[in-house]
């Protein structure tokens, strides 16, 4: 059996965990429509959702709150060897140095094997390094700017404590609820790229940790997690709403994608657009304004240039205006991306370590031909 | 288009770096035979084949054997800065450091991701990365028993090296040739698990390093780099020759998969397997001589067991025995694994970055049904 490329169009798995729909715009987590999920839940609760399969109760809520807020504080004697890690890679982008501090904090309190351990051992495992990734993130961006790093408020939520982390100001409530808002909508999206890796991995028995690092690689790319600033940087570039049509008229000349425009899955609106809208629109503020105008100015544009494809707004185009008017500066924009995905990465490995086969499939040889006992000499 | 579990059987790439042929138990790199290449040629002639695509004439073995020579030493002011992150890991095993360590030493040195970079510079960062796994992994096994690392001696050749780095000993000629076999054996086999990992995280533009983090991650999975001393731990078990047949049988008796024998690809002899037999035999040894026994007494059984399947001793076991033979640790067989398996990630990497399109499958929702707007309140 001979796939199409970047196994385009193939099911590769059976998944409880969700699904996107992309004729009808929609997507789920689990049997819960994700924007209702977005509109009316605390992370907490919806993280709840992905790992345990339901929505918690009040008393499996305050249990799920305190076990993850427990876990977003990293013990002193682990942090400090965490910091010296980190240090050394202060110059990088604070997603490859998430790649290597994840890495050596599942190693510092690792449990070991997926395949050698219990369920309640791999959930353990799963709240310990997706609630540890804002103070990870955040961190990371303190050393690269030369400064140290805060230290955790996880009574203000998993959300709050992570606006605390980045901007280092009480975090207001309408801004704790928009980013709410995005990081629930993008924790889980389907078999996408960094999902796929990471239940790769997961298919060897490796340590959940292993599997998170492969997924944050593959989200470092710029096919991949890369797109949410350039959407902001390309708003800026128009500065004005009039100008708007004749940017999106001159990128269409000069044969460049229109950053933050058209969704591999969705024809028709992405339904995480369209909720992020209303939210920029509910924050108010001067870039939400112009985004707004924007959008249309460029869907116009590409309606006319491409009559036969309704390209529109997709995730990353109002998620930067999200995170922006929130306070989160533009090299967070992934890395924030990282925090919620993480969850869906850990909730894919744990479905995939209870299906004991490896991936492993074939290639096709496509080089001159080989007899065999071909000698080199 | 639904995949049979697990991408079994399923080509998801065309690639001009190797093939497995296993009705044939035939497998090559490039246009050449991959035993050939083993018997006649240096390990740094092959990893020139495998990252150029041709075997070096005598100037171009000079100038890559300084160029990989070069890369084997990590600058004294990184060298510092890596030592501490990889004393925080040391209770773990060399792999799982080796999976921070190559992270951070990519981070620190690291050229970006790999669709912002041209062929040399890829081609640097192969060669690095690939070249400074064998010190990493030496000292991960050093600092993991409470000593310091060791001064690299590229001087010796890259096996030679290895071989110094992990023993602390003057390393014998045919020690050097035996294990240059083995992980010549072992550059590349299809699209294994990891190999496979790696090209997805490269499809998203990652750095090279993100790529081989990922794949170290995978191959730290006990389904697959975790074999070849359960092998020798098995050959221990059975003492003497004479107890061969009756271990065999209880096993069987037990339900036990019986650990180095048998392979996924090849329904014959594994050709690996059968140059290090020859290996390990040239090499003598009491190991040697009781692993013989001990195949051919076990091959009987399971002969005798399933008539309908031969089950031949894979590369495992004897690898196993010419890798304890030559003095390497038992805890360090997959670390020395990785140590050829990474030049044939690099080279996968290599090829999968010239193909701009993300690896991005899909999956089959089997949870509930739910529909549109399904609300959780």
């Amino acid at each position: 059996m001979v796939a199409p490329p970047g196994l385009s169009g193939v099911i590769v798995a059976d998944t409880t965990i969700g699904d996107v729909r992309g004729e009808e715009g929609f997507f789920h987590y689990r049997q819960y429509d994700a924007t209702a999920l977005a509109r009316e839940r605390s992370f907490e609760e919806v993280w709840h959702l992905l790992i345990r399969g339901t929505l918690p109760n009040d008393t499996e809520l305050s249990a799920w709150t305190r076990l993850t807020a427990e876990a977003a504080t990293i013990p002193d004697d682990l942090a400090y060897g965490l910091l010296e890690v980190m240090h050394a890679s202060a110059g990088n982008e604070p997603l490859v140095t998430l790649r290597t501090a994840l890495s050596a904090y599942g190693a510092l309190v690792g449990d070991g094997p997926l395949w050698d351990s219990d369920e309640p051992t791999k959930e353990r495992a799963a709240i310990r390094d997706a609630a540890v990734v804002p103070w990870l993130v955040a961190t990371a961006h303190q050393l690269a700017q030369g400064a140290g790093p805060r230290a955790p408020r996880p009574e203000l939520g998993h959300v709050g404590n992570y606006l605390w982390l980045v901007t280092g100001s009480e975090p207001a409530p309408e801004h704790i609820a928009a980013l709410t808002r995005y990081l629930i909508l993008t924790i889980d999206h389907g078999f996408n790229n960094s999902t796929f890796t990471a239940r790769t991995v997961a298919s060897t028995g490796a340590d959940l940790t292993a599997c998170l690092v492969a997924g944050i690689g593959a989200l470092s790319g710029p096919l991949h997690g890369g797109a949410p600033s350039r959407a902001l940087d390309a708003l800026d570039e128009i500065g004005t709403a009039d100008r708007a049509r004749q940017w999106a008229l001159d990128q269409l000349a000069s044969g460049n994608r229109v950053m933050g425009f058209g969704h591999a899955v969705y024809r028709g609106p992405d339904p995480r657009s369209e909720l992020l809208k209303e939210t920029a629109i509910e924050l108010g503020g001067a870039s939400a304004e112009l985004a707004v105008h924007v959008e249309a100015k460029v869907v116009s544009v590409l309606a006319e240039a491409k009559p036969d494809r309704v390209l529109r707004a997709n995730v990353e185009y109002y998620a930067g205006v999200v995170m922006q008017e929130c306070g989160i500066p533009r090299e967070m924009f992934t890395p924030t991306f990282a925090c919620s995905r993480v969850v869906g990465w850990t909730a894919h490995v744990l479905e995939q370590s209870r299906d004991r086969k490896i991936i492993r499939p074939l290639s096709h040889y496509s080089g001159p031909e080989v007899g065999r006992g071909s000698s080199p000499v």
